[in-house]
């Protein structure tokens, strides 16, 4: 089963940053899930899922978030569901950390050589190839990366469904996570915020979408 | 024109780290046009697109690419498509960027005073609300994060079209880099390499995927 190139491009022009949603409308509890189980499925460097999605449909939770999210402040009232998606730092994801162990015996089934033998991959990688222990900020950023690219298929998702979406960077990141701590009990040592993203049903058409020519934005080496 | 969500989930199951591909076997034109432009089409923060793909298809520049690429030993040689993604440094992404102000001017069509409004907001969000401009790698990986909702789009088009893929973070960054400068007169002030990402058919079939549950990444806030 495939999906034709035409209904796929058609889902990719219909996607925008929506701005403003139809607040009375709401998306099933099946799109969602779908929406939902195609972040789950996304791939990651290493099969290591550095993502959590906090799905906020309280209302004064969400509040509480656009206080500080000067990009959001239509959406996230508006917008039929709201997720935060956090990445994981350091604590989780070095090549020594309990939960990347955890990850590989339990997750994904692996007898103890092969952890073993990963795990030996994985720090020359951290350590040598990407540098990612230079900071603690390089491997929460390497673990944000991976974030987008469930984030990036979820809005796709909701796009071949027919439902609109906004990605949200802008926040005060510090505040955001001073908010996570405090009233969303979330462990900041472990989890710290990627980005947020909304979903639900425009309600006015989008800017016509600009884009860099395909000429300006690739190269063949033939 | 919506899709099913059952052909949305069984391309996402579909797709899975293919490690080698089937070398007599080619993409179409259409099916990898169709790949490209689902990254041209993908969103980026402030809608900067800071991204540059480098298709190569030449053996002998692949090669230069896997000696110092580990994770793309198999996949780089027998893919039918190899792209290069790049991403925009700090000389292009900085708030007062040549670059930043003729993609707003040239591409977004926005005039003066927009252009000004939207430096002002996105000085901002670099200095203090993300706090990018703390490092050049800190800015660079912001930019890296982009090009991940396009990798996230082109291997899920792929998948769509029955085509498989695999993403590669598994090389030396530096030693790539200069190959990159030196092989394929890429500008490394401008660019850095954020990842590879190859297309092709499978030649055997792929293990079963692993993933935790939705419930041990999810949390729901009613």
């Amino acid at each position: 089963m495939t999906i034709s190139r035409d209904d796929i491009l058609e889902a990719y022009r219909f996607r925008h940053a929506c701005k403003e949603f139809d607040s009375s409308r709401k998306v099933s509890d099946e799109d969602f899930e779908t929406i939902m189980e195609s972040a789950r499925l996304s791939p990651s460097s290493f099969g290591f899922e550095p993502w959590y999605f906090l799905l906020v449909q309280d209302g004064g939770l969400r509040e509480k978030l656009r206080e500080f999210s000067w990009g959001g402040q239509k959406q996230i009232p508006t917008a039929s569901h709201l997720v935060v998606i956090l990445a994981r730092r350091e604590f989780c994801m070095r090549y020594d950390s309990d939960y990347v162990e955890g990850l590989m015996r339990n997750v994904q089934k692996l007898p103890d050589a092969a952890i073993e033998k990963k795990i030996a991959v994985y720090r020359k990688f951290q350590e040598s190839d990407f540098k990612l222990l230079e900071s603690e900020r390089s491997l929460f950023d390497w673990a944000c990366k991976q974030t987008y690219i469930a984030l990036g298929n979820m809005m796709t998702t909701a796009a071949m469904l027919g439902i609109d979406s906004c990605p949200i960077e802008g926040f005060e990141r510090d505040r955001v996570e001073e908010v996570l701590a405090r009233d969303f009990g979330i462990d900041t040592d472990r989890f710290g915020i990627s980005c947020m993203v909304t979903f639900g049903f425009r309600i006015r058409e989008g800017r016509e979408k600009t884009r860099q020519t395909m000429e300006e934005i690739t190269r063949w080496y033939r």
